[in-house]
């Protein structure tokens, strides 16, 4: 039998809890979504990150838990639960966290962690969770 | 006297909530960043709204309180706090919320927020708050 009921799709949306409690090493984004050429990805970072850039494009940071630092050649911005910021495109920077902070990115597809420099803290790309 | 210290400057993140606090109407996007061309906006929706598609981009939607419904034509979705959806270009969709809901879109910079119409509900674009 079928009709408009039986045949409805369920769509499933995505839970940032959820997707961080799949893992729990730092460093390590995952990408839960695209939008357009864009990825989310969830990460959970403990410590101090190395100073990279971005050349051609910004970088949005959006707070789940925890608190963020950001570190910029010319000062530093704090980022807490519920709280964004975007780092504009060429500006040095890097993350510090003195407790664990679980958070979401926005990059295009592609972009390196580590901006224009591969080294150890390099993670894989483009890992779906 | 300048020192280092005094020197440096000091960066403010966005706080969705705030944000919210500055307006009650339903419907209106405000936009609190920009990341390349991208706009991230914060709207209060209340009921339903119309169905509409945007025909040149996926549209991202993070639910901040409450709970928001998607329907499309082929089912639905429920998206709560903590979560996030993605309805991909050329898809009819309408969003409904029974009780009101708090969230974020991301859009390019210039989607109309009633998709390929204009019409009653359609928004003023690019309002900053």
């Amino acid at each position: 039998m079928s009709d408009a009921t039986t045949t409805r799709q369920s769509y499933q949306s995505i839970n940032f809890a959820d997707k961080l409690a799949r893992f729990t090493d730092h460093w390590q984004p995952r990408v839960i979504a695209e939008m357009n050429d864009y990825q989310f990805k969830v990460v959970r970072i403990e410590g101090d990150f190395l100073w990279h850039e971005h050349a051609d494009t910004d970088e949005t940071f959006i707070v789940l838990e925890g608190e963020l630092r950001i570190d910029m050649r010319d000062g530093f911005v704090l980022v807490s639960a519920g709280e964004m910021f975007v780092v504009p495109k060429g500006v040095e920077h890097k993350p510090y966290a003195e407790r664990e902070v679980k958070m979401m990115l926005i990059e295009p597809r592609g972009v390196i962690n580590t901006g224009g420099e591969t080294n150890e803290r390099t993670s894989v790309n483009d890992m779906w969770i």
